[in-house]
């Protein structure tokens, strides 16, 4: 890892607006869990589930809220919320170096690109025509930035992204590599004639807007006609697939290799696990949350959390199952009738109770 | 976006086979939705859903059917079917531009390398030994090309594609970035005595036939001793996996996501959703259609839709259904043993009847 | 395809414990199926669906268990496992050409890297600062290496790999391209104040053991603090994730696409379907077994195979099952309920028999 040059705990403290207890001029070098934190190192707790762990740490110091601060061996910081806090602390320990402006030799930049002088371009980017990059901007190695795009200051394209022609990224997005923004969406009208698709071309492109990020692998296609849009502080995991079209509400967060296909809206503030799937032509309210591997083919018009799939069994136990799904309606037609059945004995009882 | 020289509208009726209601000499300049677009700008009617939008529309033109030519309030083109007059015309607004013949400064391009001057390589490609390429190609920015790859007339790799060696293309395919094709099947032998895998090198290449196209982040692996291939026509939508030895029919259609196991062999005119997953060794009818998130274990003799996993419910209402799933056998079994018991009962009544 | 020379029987046999039945100066150029292969040709037997094949099969030479060695129309080479022995040859006839030790033209190089003479760095490859190359490695075309990155003796990665800083490779690793490792976890803290995410940087890199194999597209994310770590022989398919913290054990395959989630530590020796996701914090037991496109939601302790999900079926039966499954749980407390009215049925004819 790289080597940080340390900070004092009070300023640390001072930066996330907490307390220290003990001694504030204690050196912090690195972050650690509170299990391998040593001499040096600043660790958090977050998690009841970790006590044995806190009242054990050899940490530098913890974060911790006022309830806990009596099992912290060592120095403390003091904060309403320890995760939040160690969240923002966590920026000062980042591997990635400051931005060293210029454009690195290899670099293959148009004549009518503007980039800002503050910028880094580094070896084998290759910048299309009337590009536009902003202050403080990280091309990465390998990227491929196609023409017209726009990126806003402070944006970071890791190695090997690519952006298309007419994509716009706002301000501080992260893009990781080996990411796509701008890709045809996936339109063909069928000819009933022949049997083939016809491709319709895809004349949008694709708006990201601030602080966004966007995992390693994933995909985002330009719109048919109209851009495609994610909106601000959403946070996209890996090789997730946004298809044309799609509108990703400010604020949620999508874990990784969910897909979500053409023109659904997703609303702000959802969450959604990993590996799920959510149809075309949607709309997801907002503050939805959706489990893992959950298919979504209606639009959700009440926020709460949603399901779909069966859980995991023994392989035998589940074959013997999967053969009961296929005649459910079968199974639960049967019920019905038994019902019924039931219904007239008992009726007939009750008639014999004249008697 | 691009600005594009108009076409008047009597030139894209002729295009489409269409008859232009009202003023032939309007000029369009780009292509909208019914509900955006304003003057100088071509929009479609397909679905009656939009008819109140077809109605209110401020399109310079619309392509209608001889059905909805009267709800049009401006100029229109009358063909059998608008959508597909639309995928037709859209090539003429298409963001790419023509090819510039040339290989540009900062690619490396090996000496046995065979290059059409009329292609074009961009900065940063690498172009392998043996490597044929056709007229009017396109190889993008970054794109690598592996040794003996042959590449049709007319393809385009966009930027940061991956072919390895021995992958033939034929006319016309569109690759889109972050595609892989020709990477290792993934063939081990299991070492029973060590519990090791033994690789099996994977010696067949890709075989892609004409017009294909292939979305952004698809794998397609090389055969283990014969090409994977993908016939004429076939769409591929980002972030597909298609393992080795597969063969896809011509003119099948595929959304993102979805996963095909080794050796399966997928028909003619399918359509399989998104995320579906085909597991190895099937063979799937012509005119097969899977749903999205389908899991294919067997092989479909019989063309129709095809659908498997469970819907979307309330979490916690899923997770009490997800327990009895569970149970289902036992569940059947109650039940055929409540249906024997009540035949039991109502047989006794019956013998009762004779008292 | 390559050319290969040609080995003689007798050395191909030596080379797999094998012994030659036929003549063992016949020479083998290449590799084929029972079905394709002919003069010159080797091919192997290891599955009795194939018999008929084996006996009409033209090949040179077969490789056959002592069993079916009477079935072999040619020549053969008999050992205990054909197809293990088969995938020990497949070595000696890939595509691949030995490591040419240099570094090409176009590639960019930190000085304060250090790479072995033996070592092979191709054109457009990007190699960052105190990154060291091992002996016979090869860096494929437009690859990315991240500042501090380690790669071992032997490794091999394909074109376009992007390795963040601080990715250690063992020996013998190879990597597909399009695979990303290193990448940030996904790993934010929620400020309920704001509604926003908060970035919390992923401090631990990568740790790849020896003779592990990574697919196409996979991305395995670089640890929150410790290294996310995959031990040695693992064998990752195309589009794999692997999230941060995760930890999969020795020798463990897991087929394309599958999603593992943050924490999660995988067993040794266990294989995994396609298209499965294992959500976070989990255990897997060594020697697990997950069917294709399961979730796997809670930690396994036993070994043994398991799955989830449903089968497939028509799509309009799927429908009608799909409903009920929404109604399961009311279901079985149906029947439940029928249980007991009959039950009291039963009891009160029991009472009557003493009438």
């Amino acid at each position: 890892m790289t080597e940080t040059k340390g900070h004092v705990l009070s300023s640390l403290a001072a930066r996330v607006g907490g307390r220290v207890s003990g001694d504030p001029t204690v050196v912090i070098h690195s972050l650690a869990t509170l299990q391998t934190a040593g001499s040096g190192q600043l660790s958090f707790f977050a998690n009841s589930r970790y006590l044995a762990q806190l009242k054990s740490s050899r940490a530098e110091a913890v974060l911790v809220n006022e309830a806990h601060l009596a099992d912290v061996p060592g120095h403390a910081i003091v904060v309403a919320d320890p995760y939040l806090a160690f969240a923002r602390l966590s920026a000062l320990f980042d591997w990635r170096e400051p931005v060293v402006p210029g454009i690195a030799a290899g670099a293959t930049v148009a004549p009518t690109a503007q980039i800002d002088p503050s910028a880094r371009v580094e070896a084998g980017a290759v910048i299309g025509e009337d590009v536009r990059i902003g202050a403080q901007v990280c091309i990465g190695a390998n990227v491929v930035v196609g023409a017209r795009c726009e990126i806003g200051e402070g944006c970071r394209l890791e190695a090997n992204v690519t952006l298309y022609p007419d994509v716009t990224l706002g301000k501080r997005v992260l893009v990781h590599s080996g990411a796509v923004l701008g890709a045809d969406g996936f339109g063909f009208a069928h000819d009933g004639g022949s049997g083939e698709w016809v491709k319709i071309c895809q004349l949008g492109g694709v708006v990201i807007e601030d602080d966004v990020e966007i995992g390693a692998g994933t995909t985002v296609d330009r719109g048919a006609l109209e851009p495609t849009r994610i909106e601000r502080g959403v946070k996209l995991d890996n090789q997730i697939q946004v298809a044309h079209n799609v509108r990703i509400g400010a604020h949620s967060a999508i874990a990784g290799c969910t897909a979500i296909a053409g023109s659904t809206k997703i609303g702000r503030h959802c969450t959604i696990a990993g590996m799920s799937g959510i149809t075309g032509h949607l709309e997801i309210a907002d503050g939805t949350h959706i489990t893992a591997m959950s298919l979504v083919s209606r639009s959700i018009s009440r926020p709460g959390a949603y399901s779909s799939g069966t859980g995991l069994e023994p392989h035998q136990q589940w074959k013997r199952n999967v053969v009961r799904f296929r005649q459910l309606d079968e199974l639960a037609r049967r019920v019905r009738k038994l019902e019924q059945t039931l219904e007239h004995i008992s009726t007939e009882g009750q008639d014999d109770d004249g008697c």
